[in-house]
Parts: structure tokens; sequence; C-alpha cells
């Protein structure tokens, strides 16, 4: 169907409404990109009132510091007070922050980091697909200097190897990016990647309200690719002092405020007339708004089912144990997803492949991608699981995490071939700085199982926990924790299973002991209590073996209860010492006043190639040096 | 000019008993990747004997995981013992790991997270430009699956953009990645692509030595752009049992060693006959065997220059004094290059634009291209400053970095827009995890001036001494810090200027005090210093005020000297917590044995848009709180 004149003419209002409000935004803030904030606008008010008011159809702005815009039309269409967003912007005692945050209604995904919203509104597409809303479609927009980032590419092959001909993007073509011209600072044939990767493209004009319409409706003619609306724009449009186009591109306004007397000049000079107040009233009052974003954790449920118990002679990996979990998870649950950065079979998730194709999500070598569509899938209720080795996942992926982590996503990111358990891949695959690279996330916890057992139940935890999760593993197999000295009455027994729970925050005590504290974490605790097994039996006293397995949060209290009572304390981790285990025990201890001597085993160089073990015991800490490091402390 | 007969003959002979060298290590190894080292060979083959053994111009194979390859064709030619290679391939004993390094002789860079190298490359090919090397070529392999990584977009555009008609990329298009076919994973349409992009593309046979051939001395005739040789290979070429190639396109042999006695069928099969070995003999001999990727870190001399000093009066931001000190580099020394990623203005490279711009590399929007580039560069005696934000350079180009680090490179990471200070760009744009992101990197030195005259003498110091810096700094204004109570003689004075002389893991006592020890960095020195003046005028006494400057490497001793004497700290500082100075400084202690009171100000939970000093008020970090901080200890 094609826009009627009326409609074009409400358009006209609402865009000139919200170009006043753009206006006063970053005058008011004296900060802000008010340059692509009008050259966007017009498709914003063209998407919004043809169509999104009504079916509130997700739509993410991968340009989030376009932000005046998106917060103009949200404002005029009373998702929230526009005076407040108006007087707010910028400030801090408000949520109106310089790139849109989901704190704000009608935003379902903020970003800021450029390259990143495609990917999420890919994950958004395949959630519709899997939710079966057939004609229901996903909207992504984009800044043209952002077609820079590889992330970008990423997701144009992703999106045409999953048939998202749901998805609609739309690239505001304004030709300036931050610093210049774009065929200054780096051509870039945008249509021809978007052809070459298989796209339908539609090139268009960006400020003709029917031209970007009748793009939109063809767009949702395409049945078997994805689309790409390319709209020619004009930086600063609407605003005469700001309009940047022609031969004379410059970036003078993609991120500099107007000053206030010119923007006061530009405001008086276009106050809408009475006319045009009772055409945009008019208009308004003729929609059926029905714009929500929001998005309840609460509404996530998943079943974890009855844990998988490995038994005592049982020698197997951690990760084969997720892989079984997350099957068993997929099983039960609709919503629980794997994604897999072409490493299906090394990470596990082949079982999900294998039994629900349609819920292992192939990303192909592209863990950025990866990520921020596990983001945008977690925010429709999906519970995906996404899984790589740890040296991408917490290096390649660092940016897109952290952007998640913002958005307080739903991300289960399992990593394996973790530290030099990696083995003879070599230093550039042996993550040994992986926690320390999440550690500064607010709303990520960092895990890490030291068993197959451990490993089912945390990984059942995980999934019916609201929350991103890192989880770290090793790649080499691990025999099964078996109950010694911590529980007589169970000597023998797997111990984290029976009546074990996990839980965040938690440490275990494994084996009681008076003489010294042992902590170890992952694929180390079965070395420390072969250590402590040898110092008792040399007659050296009992020593008490604690497993971490969680980093954030951190159990401090059963650390330093321990190391009150021994006064002696070894650390002992797959992991670079500068940031690993060590650090956090030093911590609790610090904190609680618990002054006793202590030694740090772990990572403190680069290792090269060879077996788990050839590796652990050059960089000190096999068996043999952990007990040589408690004979220090013990004397 | 075409290959003889001869060479051909050659050529097969060498690459066959190539590929028994390939054979016998990852059979003897149990470990590696025989499918593409196979596939990947008889291009090295044709390179090395055609061209590089006499030119040794620089060649990066991205897919570091074809180690076999590249060490038996070195092995081979005699640059180091084959034998040792073959016999300690993925052993802890050598340096001949899994994926390739540096410490391999031959090897000019070390890679193995997948698609690092083309930009690696780039660094190389530019180089190559500056240093006027007009018909020397560079080359790069790289395998098909990680045409999928984003970063491998990124440099294709930038090599286009940047006119580097004497970089020629071979691409190994076997059709088939870890695990599976590339057309199972992710459908990508490389040469697409890289037509998109506006590479001159060739399209060959992979295993027929002529065809190479030709498609290299093509490659050298194009003098306005790069090539991208297309080569259609077979995974696990000239092993019977391995190759795959038809519509049976399987992963079997990707990542997966041989059975030994299937190995040994095939070795006995394959021995070279008389005539054979006659052949490869000859064909050695008549070789100029000329490979050298060797560096020396000690052949970077740079002229530091005289520092500029920053008056009492002078209110700046470290970010313009980073711009001018490197200004005053790039005039005294030709190997001073700036790289930026759009945002020349804002980082403040646009002084090196202005007056140098053949050594101002613009990378676009493309922070993971721009660090890799800047590892090549820096390994031709270029020192590389690559500048963005700081979320961007440590979350986006985290892994670029941390290959960089394994390699060793001489990169300057000089990152502005560094934590609150940032202001109103919100969240996304505030990095306060920077350093624990690199933190746990071995080779890579952690710094933070305090102010313009740090900054000038630490921007001094990191472009003249050999290594990785990560230099972090504020956006805000912020005011020169004055000798005080320190040093009376030059009350008044630039505390950094004079005969300051920075020096990493130095810290500085900045005002002498017995109350308390007050720790700071960066941007909350200022803050600091009148929480306590504030103290002071109270009539509470001296704070003694420590400014640290490095995070990697640490001053213990300052830190712990003056918590002895004063018995409190309070640390403050621009950065998450969690790991941030806090953490830094009670390792210090810790280990010290001193055990005091401590308090920690800086970021807790993200914070919205605002000025810096609105949000440090927020966040609980300005002058009151450190005061208040101050006062709950000292009583």
């Amino acid at each position: 169907m094609k826009l009627s004149q009326k409609q074009i003419d409400f358009m006209q209002v609402f865009a000139k409404s919200c170009r006043r409000s753009i206006l006063k935004m970053v005058s008011g803030a004296q900060s802000g990109h008010p340059g692509g904030s009008l050259s966007s606008l017009d498709y914003l008010v063209t998407l919004y009132l043809g169509r999104l008011c009504e079916t509130n159809e997700p739509v993410i702005v991968s340009h989030g510091h376009i932000s005046p815009a998106v917060y103009s039309v949200l404002g005029e269409l009373g998702v929230f007070d526009k005076e407040r967003a108006i007087e707010h912007f910028r400030k801090p005692d408000d949520i109106f922050e310089g790139h849109i945050n989901r704190k704000v209604p009608g935003i379902f995904y903020g970003t800021g980091p450029l390259g990143t919203g495609g990917s999420v509104g890919c994950g958004y597409a395949i959630a519709e697909k899997l939710s079966g809303g057939a004609d229901r479609r996903v909207f992504v927009l984009m800044g043209d200097g952002e077609q820079q980032e590889g992330q970008v590419y990423e997701m144009m092959n992703f999106a045409v190897g999953h048939h998202l001909e749901n998805l609609t993007l739309f690239i505001d073509y304004n030709q300036v990016q931050l610093s210049d011209a774009l065929s200054e600072i780096m051509p870039t044939n945008i249509e021809g990647h978007y052809k070459a990767a298989g796209w339908n493209t539609i090139l268009c004009d960006g400020h003709d309200f029917a031209d970007m319409w009748n793009a939109i409706e063809a767009a949702s003619l395409i049945k078997d690719r994805p689309t790409v609306i390319i709209g020619n724009t004009v930086m600063g449009k609407g605003v005469d002092f700001m309009e940047i186009a022609g031969k004379n591109l410059k970036s003078d306004w993609h991120g500099k405020p107007p000053k206030k007397e010119d923007a006061e000049k530009s405001l008086e000079a276009s106050t809408l007339s009475e006319e045009e107040e009772k055409v945009l009233a008019e208009g308004l009052k003729s929609l059926k708004i029905n714009i929500d974003a929001s998005f309840d954790p609460e509404s996530v449920k998943v079943n974890v089912g009855s844990p998988r118990t490995y038994e005592a002679n049982v020698m197997t990996d951690c990760r084969s144990a997720y892989g079984a979990a997350l099957t068993d998870l997929a099983g039960l649950n609709q919503n629980i997803l794997a994604l897999t950065a072409d490493l299906a079979d090394s990470v596990k998730t082949d079982g999900v492949k294998k039994n629900f194709p349609e819920r292992h999500i192939e990303c192909g070598i592209a863990e950025q991608h990866m990520i921020s569509t596990a983001g945008g899938l977690s925010l429709n209720g999906f519970v995906p699981f996404a899984s790589t080795f740890g040296a991408f996942m917490t290096s390649r992926a660092k940016d897109q995490a952290r952007v998640n982590d913002i958005n307080e996503t739903n991300v289960k990111m399992v990593a394996t071939h973790c530290g030099l358990s990696v083995g003879e891949d070599g230093p550039t695959h042996q993550a040994i700085d992986d926690i320390s690279s999440f550690e500064g996330f607010m709303h990520t916890q960092i895990l890490e199982p030291a068993d197959p057992n451990q490993c089912d139940r945390m990984i059942r935890y995980v999934a019916s926990h609201y929350g991103n999760f890192y989880v770290r593993m090793g790649r080499s197999k691990t025999p099964v924790i078996l109950n010694g000295t911590a529980d007589l009455s169970k000597m023998g027994e797997p111990f984290f299973a029976g009546d074990y729970e996990f839980k965040p925050g938690k440490a275990d005590i494994v084996r009681v002991g008076t003489r010294a504290t042992l902590v170890a974490s992952g694929a180390m605790l079965p070395y420390a209590l072969k250590a402590a097994e040898e110092i008792a039996s040399d007659g050296k006293g009992d020593i008490e073996v604690i497993c971490v397995s969680s980093f954030v949060p951190f159990d401090s209290e059963t650390i330093t209860a321990s190391a009150r009572k021994t006064g002696r304390v070894v650390t002992v981790h797959d992991h670079n010492v500068r940031t690993g285990l060590g650090k956090y025990v030093i911590g609790a201890l610090f904190e609680a006043g618990v002054q006793v001597p202590l030694k740090q085993l772990g990572v403190y160089e680069y290792q090269l190639s060879g077996t788990a073990d050839a590796l652990y015991e050059k960089a000190g800490m096999s068996t043999k040096h952990i007990v040589t490091a408690l004979k220090e402390l013990i004397g």
C-alpha cells in the first residue's frame, strides 16, 4: 500500500516537530550528535508512523549516538514525556543518555560502540522466526561510517546464511563520518558488499517519505533473503546551517552542538503554524500507539531437569559434561539455544545440533557477531548458550560481551579450552587472561567447574537464573572429584553429586585440614588433592583443600575462615597469576585483616605447545610444585 | 617470466618431500592440522622457491595452524634443522608449536586466532612503501574459513583505501573449515567481497605450480590496488586417505592427526626415488637462500627531543599534551607513525596528520585492523602510536593486542576518553575496565598520566623504549599538578617538570604527610590533592598523596613504605574498583605484610551521562567523598 498525501503531510509536520526537539536537546546539553540525528530522522518517522506504532515490531538502532532522533520520535509519540527528554538529555539526573539505552521506554537494545546493532537485530529476527511470528519483521538502523566495522560484515553473511528475510536494515548514507567524509576516511563500497553477501538492496531518498515507505513495503515482499535500504541523506538535514551535502562534505556537525543563539534562531524560524499544529494533533490522534520494548526477566522459565552424575571411575572432560547438560536442557525447554562459531564438536554443542538442529545456531568464524546475536535472542525470552574457546570469547568478542553487560542481557557464555589445559595448540589458544578480561563487567558472573559433576550442576543453575554468565573450563579430561576427609560418611562418593547444590559465591571445602589452606580452581583441583595426599602420607599433616568455582561473586568467608585456622595459604590456578584466583584470595584476606604467608602457583609466562601435564610441569603448577610450595610454608 | 619445466619438476619433488615432513609431524605429535597444511603447501612452495628464498620479502601466514606446512618448507630449505622440527613439533621442549610463532626462524609474525594476518601484512606493506622498497612485495596467506572474521573485511577495505598494490594475498580455497564444509557452516562469497572492496582478483589452481606462479607474476604488474589470488585446493592434498574434494566435503582432516600406522603406510609409499632425491638436491643447490625474518629491537632508535612544560596556570587535557608530544616526536624521527580509527581530532593525532600526513595512517572505524597493522609496522622498525577511545581499544581490539603481545611487538596504544572523565557520552564510552582487559598480557606495560607534564614525559619515554605500552588517559581538561609539601624549595612549580623523569614502576609522592596515605591516579589526582588540602585546613593533619602512573609494572615499595608510616590508606581511581588501582595497592600491601585499614573509591556501577564532575559526584569519587573517606579513617 502506498502512503496517502494525508499521511505524508502528517509525517512532514511530525518530523518538523522532532527536528525542533533534536535541536533543543543538543543545544540544551551543549553536547551530542545533531548531524546524524537529523539525517536519520525521516526514516525513523516513516517507520514508526507507517508501521511500528501499531505493530510494535522490534527496531534496533545501531548508531546509538543518534539518540536525539530516537528520543524525539518516542517523545512525540508520548512513549515518555517529550519535555523531560529535552530537558534532561545527557544530564546526570535522568535516563536520557548520550547513546540510547534500554532504560528509556521504547528502546529495545542500547548501543554506542559501532557495528553491533545489526547482529543484535539478527538475534531478534531469529527469535521472531523461532516464535512463529511469520509476518512480523525486525528493523535495524545503522550509520554509514559504522559499515567499516568488521562485525557488520559478519552480520551480512550471517543474515543471508540464515535466510533472515524478515530483517530490514536501513543505512543512513549521509556520506560523512565523525572526522571527515567517508570518501576521505575509508572509501567503502557499502552496496557492493551487501550485494556480494547476497542481500536484496534498495536505494532510496532518505528524506522522501513515500520513497522510503515503498522501500519498506518492497522489502516485506522478499521471501528468501534480508533487505538493506540505503537511504541517500543529508547530514544536518532541516537545520539550514547544519546541512552538509554535495561536494563539500565536512564532518562539522557530526558530534558538535550548535551555539545556543544559533539554535534559538533556527527554532524561532521553524515554529509550527496553527495549521501544522492541527495536522500534528489529528495525526497523533489517529494512531493506535502500541510501543512497548520492555522485557521481564521473570518471564524466562527453565526446567533444569535432574542432574547427571558421573561416577568415581569416569574420566571425562568438563566440556562433554557441559554438552550433555545442555542437550538435556534443550530437550526440556524450547527456549534453550546453542550458538557456536565453527566449533560445535570441540565445544560440545553438537548434541543440540544433532537433536534440535533448529535451535543450534551456527555463526561461522565470527565470534563478535555470535555474542551480539545471543544478546538479542536473550531479550526475546530465549536462553542462548554461546560457546567457543576461551581465548576467542574473552578477546575477540570482548566488546560485544561488554555491550551485552551494559544491556543486562541473559547470555550464557560457556568457553572451553581455557588455560594450559588446551595443550598443544599453544599460547594463542591458551586463555590465561580470560577472567580479568570480563572481570570489570557489572552484570556478568564468572564461574569455573572443577569436574563433570560440578559442571553439570553449574550449567543447570546458569540456565535457570537470569543474567549474563561466563563459564570457563579446560579442554583435557579430568577425574571425578571424590569425597574424602570432608565428609567421611560419603567417603569415595562423587563430591559434587548427591545433595550437592551449586551456588555462585560459594566455595567448597573438599578436604579438611589444619596445617595449611590450599585453594584450587577448575582443572587444578585434582592436582591439589594429590598434593594434599602426598603431604599427609609424608606425615606432614592435613592440608585443607578449598575449591573455588565462582570468581564473581567470590566467597571470601570460607577462604578467610580457613586461612585464619591454618595460618598459611597456597593457591593454584590454570590462569595468569597476575589476575587469577590468587588475586581474589589476597583481596579477601586483606579485607578481612587476615595476614598469612601465601604462595601463588599459576601461569607466569606464555607457554608453548605440549600436553597439559607437560605444560603444568614447565609452568611450575604440577602436583610436585604444589607439594614443594606447601612444604616451604609448613616447614 | 614463466617457470621452466626444470623448476616445476623441482617444486614437485620439494613439495613431495614437504608432505612427508608434514605427515611425520602430525603423526609424531598425534596432534595438529594436516588438512590445511597439505592444501596450502603447493602455494608456499611456489612462493618460496620461485621468489622468497632470494628476495627475503615478508610473508605472513594468517592461518597459523598450518604450521606443519610452514615448518616443512623452512626446514627443507635449511633455515633450521628439518629433523628437529619433525621430532619436536608440538612438544613442550622446543619452539615448534602448534601455531606458527616468531621464535621459529623464518617466521615474521606468529598467528593463531583467525583473521589477523591480513592486517599485519598491511602493516608490512605500508612499511615497505614508507621505506621506499619500490619493487619489494609483501605476501599474505590465509585460509578460506577465516574469511568469515570481520577483521578480514576491515583489512579488505583498508588495503584498497591505502593503495597497497604491493600486497599479494593468497586464499587457500579448500572449501572446508574446522567443523564442516564452508557451504554448510557459513556460505561466504569470498571473491565477491574482494571485488566489491576493489581488489584485483585472480582465480587459479592451487596445486598447479605454473598457474600459481603466473598469478604471482600477474599480481606484480598491477600498480593501483592489492591482489588476491584465490587458489582452488584440495584439503589433505597428496595423502590419499586425507584428500577431501568434490561433493563430499567433510572436515575430518582439518584438525585431526592420522593413525600412526596409516601415516607410516603413506610415508612408505611416498619415499623419494633416487632420481627424485637428485632433483631435490640439485634444486636446493641452485637456490640462493637468503631467508631472515629476525628483527632486532635494539635497531629502533628514537630521539625524544626536549620535553614541553605546561606552566601552573595552564588548564588542558592530557590528550592534547599527548598530541603535542607525538607531533614533536614525529618531527624528530622518521620512524614515528600515528594510527587512528576515525578519531584524529578527538585523540589528538591531528598534529601528525597536518604536519606529516604520510605518516598518519587513517584506518577508518576498524580498531581491530588498526592494532594488528600497528603490530606489523612495529616489526619493521617503525614506532606506531595507535589511538582511539579506551573503551574501543581494550574491548574491540583486545584480541589483536593480545596477539601482538604474544609476538612481543612494539606498539604504543594510547587511549583517550577513559573513565567517567568521558562525561556525556555515557557508559558504552566510559572505559572503566580497560586496565584489567590488558592486565593479563605478559609483554605490555600499562600507564596513566596525571597531568599534561607527566603525559608529555611519559609519551617520550614510551616512544623510546621498545615494547608494547597501553597508556590510558581521560577526556576532560585537568590542572597542572604543582609542587607543594613534597619539595618546598620548588613550591608552586609544576611537579612533573624540571628534573622530573618518568619511569614505569615508579610512584611519586606528590604531597608529604603522616596521617594517612591517599593513592590516586590520572584524572583523580587533583581531586585527591584538594581533599588533602581540606583535611589540612581542617586541622586534621597532613595526608600523604601518592600518584600512581604505572600499573604494570607497579611500585609496591613506595606505597607500602607510606602505608607503614601512616597506618591507613585511601585509594581513588577513575576505573572500576574491582580491577583498578585499589587492587594493585592491596596486592602490594598484602605481599609486604602491611595490614592497614583501606578504603577504595572508584566506579562501582555504570554511570549514565553528565559532566565528569557530575559523574564523580554521583559515583562517590569527588573531593567531598575523598575527604569523608579520609576522615572516617583518621577519626
